[in-house]
């Protein structure tokens, strides 16, 4: 993976000894510096606190959908939340994190698939960093992305197929395509710029769900005579802490996303980034809220919390390089973005219940795009090959998934179970008994 | 700001090579030492890590007070604590964070108003920490007391004016009033003391609220021939959960704000805030329930929260100096405090809620009162100054503002609208459309 | 405690030193090196973090069992949860830190039991971390344990006796028993091993609430000619949140076990450890899922909830030695085993709320066996030892407790109340008023 070890400051004792002129010293130079060991620590630091607060963002995807979902719909979406985590955690350690990181002569064709070699741990200090803690941070990306799945599919989606599609993203088509930046593929090599993943993780996402919600069609009664029929989220102060939720985790996102934090350059870089991302979603939210004010007279609070998102998934891209007016500006584009996007879904009969396509799709791809503007050595041409290359592959691979358990197994439950909701049926529990027939 | 840098120890290289008397190394001196930049880090980590959980209690504030107002309120309830966050982040970066820091020569009227000098990062490894960290650890405070306004206020207000008031208190009356202190003004001169901010950022939050509620007025039907009506929280659960994100982030509001972690005593003392922070919690949750126990023979789960608050303020002006017992002391009667003055307020028909007058402005007050017991150089007369003088222009300003918005655009949504809940008309949503009408 | 420290790394001053030969530097080297502080923020760091992450799984915690309850006794519960965690900080304090730590030669029966020598802070450079952070991460994992007791016995226990009970738990029985392995008494002489307490935290709290089941009896209505009555759960999207809560917590409380963080050895375990617990985790869940869904042809959604709680706990005992498909194994094992346990205790009519009796004690018994199959040193005899004498002392003082507190004060809410609901009659509050009469 990229390395952010600059390895700047040599070993004090190294340095005293060069000065010190002491030949006798050359052997006790190879015990680790002490140095090199703090900067190992703060660097392993940063990915297992970038990673744990990652984590927790499978949380907040799960109260944002648990919030968005009808009641009779919650259980079974919180069930696919917690399971869709468990499997992106396995499928990862099994297959995903060696095709995602070939490493030299390890792929099977160069720069664009990786082998399947047996994962095992080998630190090394002159990594940098804990290779464990490493797994453990791409592994919480992954199951971000499959979260994004879940809640476009909501409301008629069978659990078990969907669950097996999700153990094929995270296990085969994320890590495949991710690999042609983190890994060292062709991407990173004709110079794609995406920090932390508004295309790699975002995007991808967005294109899963995409192609998922077309094949498997809109929810029963959404769309009638040519209108929109609203179903309003069933428990809005959870989605609200959902967002909340995934607004902090995106601090560990974009901020673990330098991969390092032991010199006074990465950690400075760190604390610009904390910046960045939380200016970006501010703007998202401002500017989503104004927007739907002015447009609707009124401020949707489901547009409120998809604008943080889309401003956080717009500056996800370059979260370093903006001046902070730019970040500010990028994520309030991402902000109006998802307003505008939102109803032309519809218009498509596009039934995304939880308006992942326009936030995580649409702003993945603003945010791949502005790239240019504020870093250096990169190039509009460039941005739009990491957009569309994984776009294609994302969106066939998916689509000959869901077609395949579509035709073999059904992705759809009945039209009965859907009017009675799912709950009954896929998880036999109701969310809320005491509140509801 | 203050610093908490000791610099204490010489780096390694320096020392060694100062004993070998090396002439030729003073050039090599100038390389940034081991341990400098190993604090540097550490120091940075404290912010980030620090910021990152009082950032958290955005969520807290807003779980807490979703589960606290009527299920007709809650949408707009949780629109407004996510938009708040948003233009804390957005006013403390434009002209708030300036008006804290003016620095050497940047005061307008020196000591008591700085300048709006458009900030920039200048990381220097010789202050001892990232700036950007630093800008983001005191962004948050700034949300939290625009948070604390935010329940009092609650049930009748209408969502905009609330805004724009949360614009002038984030970008202007808490930078000012905290530069007296935390920029180097006259309180700081004077030696207030007031660590993690009982006066400056609960008390202040607590003093803006009380005059929007004076301002405001109490809900419809809230006093009826001398009676209080009770007006239950909808949702005591989501109200727990927002207690416990508080008191969780409360350790990097507390902790973090040592200022500095990289050498022995200073991460002995953010161990030592924890432990007395969490025991002041802990006592003023336990004495509120005992509390209201023995005067109304239940055991109120509000006052419950409301107690663990109270610990948890009371405790915020000298976390470090208090031996345990007087942690505990200190939390207790703070809980005790809010259990009294709740009652005390809806005589004054003030309508506050969610309680955060007693618990922000109430045991702020008497946390910053009760520092002089415990810490050394501190007098009761100068912690005076410092309450009476931040809360005279605290309430002064705040008064202005409430009273121009309430002539120009009005504050207070119509008799209609309130009875109806503000749902519908403030945000079109409804926070529980499958369980309420 | 347990020391992590190797301090295999030499400080650079002081090999330079020796290197360099100069005498006069004998006495500068008494000033603590670099590396040594920089370790010893390393640790510190470790605890505080760990500790904060723990805390927050009383948060977990909480709104599982919000979850799991009926809602006329939900707000009764979350108040339970908020007092149990105050009062374990409390007791801890007061007499459980020193019990748990008796020290060498202040024990009153030497290995057993220890000394109530009150505590102070006394920290020095030596022992590699802050004492107050190591107290803090110690009490976090007692509130742990009493969390696990507050599960089984909702819906019908009385608060108050609730409440001493808890006092006594996190004050004398933890201590004493935790004492023996962690505080250097017998059980550590043997050669036990529970690395982060599968015995020692959780299957303590499961015999405290297995014993406080069957002395309370169940709950009216639950057991009817043989027939066991569901109950179902009022808040399923809570109960998911309190799951990836304690997920999320569970990383400082096997992580943050590791003791030290400051080496290159150090921070690689926290890493394994870190992936270790979170395949085992997703293991449990998946085994959960798969089994239900076979035996019921459904997907009980608080399966899979427990089934991830029991891959956690079972992994707990030993989360750093096992390879990664032995962790899955161990998960997997968990998510089975409370999947059958679950009715087993319904058979005996043992009524436990949210089956934490199956999760912490049962798989808390399972990951302690299983500890011999990767750590080596370990073994069967000494693993049942500890199980076994942990549990009978945990089972009997506690049925000691109970009983006197239902002789003295009653345990038990009369029948009228148990109906009604424990809401009203504690705390006078309804948790839900708006969606309930």
């Amino acid at each position: 993976m990229r390395s952010g070890m600059t390895g700047k400051l040599a070993g004090a004792a190294t340095l005293a000894a060069i000065t010190c002129g002491v030949a006798a010293f050359a052997q006790e130079a190879e015990v680790p510096s002490a140095s090199d060991v703090s900067a190992y620590v703060d660097n392993t630091y940063l990915f297992l606190l970038g990673g744990l607060v990652v984590m927790f963002m499978a949380a907040g995807f799960c109260m944002l959908e648990a919030g968005l979902v009808r009641s009779k719909n919650a259980a079974t979406q919180v069930t696919k939340n917690i399971a869709l985590y468990s499997i992106a955690g396995l499928m990862f350690w099994l297959v995903g994190y060696n095709l995602l990181y070939p490493g030299d002569g390890n792929w099977i064709v160069e720069g664009y698939i990786g082998t399947f070699a047996p994962w095992e741990t080998a630190d090394d200090l002159g990594t940098g960093y804990s290779s464990g803690s490493d797994h453990f941070f791409q592994m919480v990306f992954v199951a971000a992305t499959a979260s994004i799945v879940s809640g476009t599919v909501a409301e008629r989606i069978k659990l078990w197929p969907f669950l097996i599609f999700t153990a094929v993203l995270t296990g085969i088509i994320y890590p495949i395509q991710c690999s042609w930046q983190w890994g060292g593929g062709f991407l990173s090599a004709a110079g794609f710029s995406d920090f932390a993943g508004s295309t790699l993780v975002h995007s991808t996402g967005g294109w899963a769900a995409l192609v998922g919600a077309i094949i498997l069609g809109p929810r029963l009664g959404k769309y009638v005579d040519g209108k929109t029929v609203p179903m309003p989220g069933s428990n809005i102060p959870l989605a609200a802490l959902g967002t909340f939720i995934l607004w902090f985790g995106w601090f560990g996102f974009n901020g673990g996303s330098q991969l390092a934090a032991g010199t006074f350059d990465d950690i400075n870089a760190v604390s610009t980034i904390f910046l960045n991302t939380n200016l970006a979603a501010a703007a998202g939210t401002m500017a989503a809220m104004i927007l739907t004010t002015i447009l609707y007279k009124k401020t949707d609070s489901t547009m409120a919390f998809n604008g943080a998102l889309a401003g956080l998934v717009s500056i996800t891209a370059g979260p370093l390089d903006p001046s902070f007016p730019v970040a500010i500006l990028i994520g309030a584009v991402g902000g109006v973005l998802v307003v505008l996007t939102i109803p032309l879904l519809d218009k498509f009969k596009i039934d995304d219940v939880v308006g992942a396509i326009p936030v995580h799709l649409v702003c993945g791809i603003w945010g791949t795009m502005i790239v240019p503007l504020s870093t250096e050595g990169t190039s509009f041409g460039v941005q739009a090959l990491g957009v569309v290359s994984v776009g294609a592959f994302v969106a066939i691979t998916s689509a000959i998934v869901w077609m395949i358990l579509k035709v073999t197994m059904g992705i759809r439950v009945s039209e009965e179970e859907e009017m009675e909701g799912l709950d009954l049926n896929e998880c036999g529990v109701a969310a809320y008994p005491d509140f509801t027939k």
